[in-house]
């Protein structure tokens, strides 16, 4: 039996997506079992609709939710202790679930995750991983947005966090990592990419393999398992690919549109199109992962429907059958084990009272 | 009279591109005129195959070429003063030429034309400013990979400069310029973005009509004539958005030829499958500028066939013949004149005897 804690009031439709989304989940995955934090009045009547979800299902009352253009310090100052966000938080915090789940603001949702769950102990800084979409399969991109820059040091635990993810997620046994970098040589600047190849090279992990840097293209090619950045160009990174994609599907659609024997040869091949719209589906890919923190949780797109809701739930589900966070515990206590000289380790050390 | 001065040895194919495409596009501006630099038992058996086009043109053998994978600092140690690539950038120096073209490698194209050229008075750093093909047309994006990191000072000068090109390309009076940025609120970080934004919309310029900040998926909508950034990001970006073009373009392939019916609709529909590669052909956008040195010079992709490299000299023609140089120029006085306070116009004035 797996719990997912569900912030039922997340994301542009609450409820109208959460609810649907979550039964189609639970038919995938009959182990299931739900907490719900929201508003009565707006839940219930959803909840009521899907009974094999409902008896699957805890729901709690929250008067407070956080809204979509709430910036991370508001959620926290109204929304702490009490919102539905801060609530399917807390409970993966109290053990009663395995992972959270919300469409909410990602701002205001990383805020929260941070202050309730706190980072792990070896670890600095939280990312938050993508599972991208490539002609190899997925891979996994991190950070795409939990902070901006990183140093060398927190790029390699990125690396560590994003192959534990890959192991738990498309069950690899040792993911290739690449860091992402511009191909001109002897350019000056991010010193710090250069210095985090230097330790994964040195370190030579047992977890994952490292392949050296990666370009833009590498992405969309899926040359390794994990792409590592820091989470200004990882953000811009993934959002030119949406749009880029969207571009295309709007060219795509003028096209065929255009003349009738387009329109003719669209419709015969129309199976090859609904293929074509499946591999593009942003749906299917919908789920960030928040990594480094004392608990799992997910982020849906907040603009999803109820099959990208699902698909979220799905993501968390494989991330607790995996154990991610037991993998992500011992592969940094190998790395650190390995090099206990790390800056973040004599600052928990000199921590202690002297 | 436009003179284009071409480094005939750039490129994966050299002289067997270049000379062709240089063709083409003169066959589109009859007054053009071409100055070849390469070594004549590569350049001048293809030349003699091009009769209109070896009219226009004069010839002068180089010994040394810059090769693609040569680093910037061997290129400018082994290649300055003697090299096609280097021969090409002086003509412009030298008032021969109106306007250098290079398929050559990147890196080095950049160092000699720094060396070369210089930078203009006004000006830190200069940027590659690429043409990005948009829903709602082209834009501009620069910088994409002449250096890492920019503080506002420098993203200043690049909205000043790309909105310049943007007059002088797309024919807009007053360009719109957005501000790379991440959509999470206030996440730390990105001062310098934040600075910048400040600075242009306080400039109030008339060259310009400052937007605000854009993200990653509205380089694709073309939300803006102009989107600066510095060059790590923008040259991620770049890479990525042509990955998932290619990307995409690999799962229509497969998808069309899977079944019968697909391989009859794709044939029914050929025309507008021949209208989408149009749209996406990387070759018609080809031809990064290189911006903020005193003269043009275009840098086309390596890997381009001769179609790619005529439209990087048509880009060339175009820069020229609207007077990109005099624009930027203009441009900066007006911006400079408003704000004399600014960093460099300081480093410059301290750099004279106190």
């Amino acid at each position: 039996m797996i719990t997912v804690s569900i912030d039922a009031m997340g994301g542009d439709h609450g409820p109208a997506v959460v609810i649907p989304g979550a039964a189609k989940s639970l038919e995938r995955h009959p182990e299931l079992r739900f907490v719900f934090f929201g508003q009565q009045d707006q839940v219930m009547p959803v909840l009521d609709r899907h009974e094999k979800l409902k008896a699957a299902s805890r729901f709690e009352h929250c008067e407070v939710s956080v809204r979509m253009d709430d910036k991370p310090s508001q959620a926290l100052r109204n929304g702490r202790w009490k919102s539905s966000m801060w609530k399917a938080i807390e409970a993966v915090k109290n053990g009663e679930a395995d992972v959270c789940v919300s469409a909410g603001n990602t701002g205001a949702l990383m805020a929260m995750s941070k202050f309730c769950l706190r980072t792990m102990a070896a670890i600095e800084r939280p990312a938050i991983a993508a599972i991208w979409p490539t002609l190899r399969g997925e891979s996994i991109v991190l950070d795409v947005g939990a902070t901006i820059g990183a140093d060398a040091r927190q790029l390699v635990d990125f690396s560590v966090m994003g192959a534990a993810m890959a192991r738990a997620l498309i069950e690899v046994k040792r993911p290739t990592v690449g860091l992402l970098n511009v191909g001109v040589e002897e350019i000056k600047g991010q010193e710090e990419v250069k210095e985090a190849g230097r330790m994964l090279r040195e370190a030579d992990l047992p977890a994952l393999d490292y392949h050296g840097f990666v370009e833009g293209d590498d992405l969309g090619k899926g040359t390794v398992d994990v792409v590592v950045t820091e989470g200004f160009s990882g953000n811009i990174a993934l959002k030119t690919a949406e749009g880029t994609a969207k571009q295309i599907a709007e060219y795509l659609r003028a096209a065929m549109s255009r003349t009738v024997m387009a329109r003719i040869g669209y419709l015969l091949a129309r199976g090859a199109f609904r293929r074509l719209r499946d591999k593009m589906d942003p749906r299917k890919v919908n789920g960030g992962v928040f990594l480094g923190l004392n608990g799992i949780v997910i982020k849906s797109h907040g603009g999803t429907d109820d099959e990208g809701f699902a698909a979220a739930i799905d993501v968390g589900y494989d991330m607790v059958r995996n154990a991610l966070l037991q993998k992500i515990e011992t592969d940094l206590k190998n790395f650190h084990g390995k090099h206990p000289e790390n800056p973040s380790d004599k600052a928990a050390a000199s921590g202690n009272p002297e």
